[in-house]
């Protein structure tokens, strides 16, 4: 395989063509950032780990039936997806209050929701990725109704079967950002990364971070954040 | 009636009780402020316009079939109305793009909607009343889903009752913003008031505004447009 021209460049990716148009080149940056990249910082060996991470994340969820971008790994920052074109949306999902939600609506940092919360935010840094209803996606065309369905259903089955997996490895997942695509075939499946850097793992009793928290927070020891969720996740079976 | 204590002071209004507690007394003040009051005026002249405007736009829309709080004119500055509870919501219709939700997606002003989109946002001086989903809402107890269900179908036909009135008047309705609250036999109504300062009014063909966008935008002669609502509103049959 032969990497080609770069496609994107991004926060904390990079992705390039190869001389196969059903596959790309995906490496993973060092470069760590926060705020909307207000907050800036390279740290030797995060997107190795975000790498391994997010590649065993895909998998495992593949194996349940949730399908991604992701291929194969490559090496220690690269691995093969499938072309998508990226649906605007950023999709989160909450289980407990934390971040950007406390700072918005007021209401206290860590309260377990009783149910789970999807939320939308129109992909867009010159706006701030700002929240946006269903019905703005679709009057301004972001997505259409059956997208949106199966979006939140899909959402909804990645945070069940995350949940499940990080509860096995005594952490709880407070929340994450997912991204989807359209691929070729024009199949809505998930995209970009699932690591520490899109979602939050506080440690089971301690609600200590393991996640991008620690860089935003300046908490210290961001890697070893990072490298203890490698280090349960690659102990474990999938 | 006798006024009594004042119950609250907003920014455009002031309340009092009465020696009935079945009848609040409401008075319209001149201030006028915008953008979270960060831009402040007086203008003398312009509560008495909003009373009227209000006044006449509630009895427009009970008599077909719209309850809200407001039951009398008493004079020049106010009004007698019911004594409700807030619902913590602002509900915003938007038929027409502009303002806010502009500079907030990204999406060109003056861009017809091809269906009216209700947005809510969570009403709370202190966190700049951010915009929330139903959820939100649902989550952090400020209304339930019989409230939710109910706002939308009122937001939804009060639109259409006002783009008639107002297309009648050769003005285009591009949005508005409501409050409900509900009575103290738990009924949900409309409540604060239906004004130049909460909606915005253009003059159909040349856009021109006749609302607290001259005021927010400095275009010049806000109590003129404010004034001109009435004339056409106060010769207009009901």
């Amino acid at each position: 395989m032969e990497t080609g021209r770069m496609l994107y460049e991004g926060k904390a990716k990079k992705l390039y063509e190869t001389d196969d148009p059903g596959l790309l080149y995906l490496t993973y940056k060092d470069s760590l950032t926060a705020f909307n990249a207000k907050k800036k910082a390279e740290m030797a060996g995060k997107g190795e780990l975000n790498n391994n991470i997010s590649a065993w994340i895909f998998t495992y969820l593949k194996d349940r039936g949730v399908e991604s971008h992701f291929i194969k790994r490559i090496d220690d920052l690269s691995q093969t997806v499938r072309p998508v074109t990226i649906v605007p949306l950023e999709v989160v999902v909450r289980n407990v209050t934390a971040g950007s939600i406390c700072r918005r609506l007021g209401v206290p940092q860590g309260t377990p929701l009783p149910r789970p919360l999807v939320e939308l935010y129109y992909k867009n840094d010159d706006l701030d990725d700002p929240l946006v209803l269903e019905d703005h996606a679709l009057l301004f065309g972001w997505a259409d109704e059956a997208d949106l369905k199966k979006i939140k259903r899909l959402a909804l089955q990645v945070n069940e079967l995350l949940i499940e997996l990080f509860s096995s490895l005594d952490i709880d997942l407070v929340d994450f950002k997912l991204e989807f695509g359209k691929d070729r075939d024009g199949r809505l499946i998930l995209a970009d990364e699932i690591s520490p850097d899109t979602c939050r793992f506080w440690e089971k009793g301690t609600q200590n971070s393991l996640d991008k928290d620690r860089f935003r927070e300046d908490l210290g020891d961001v890697l070893g954040a990072y490298r203890e969720i490698w280090r349960r996740l690659s102990k474990r079976g999938r």
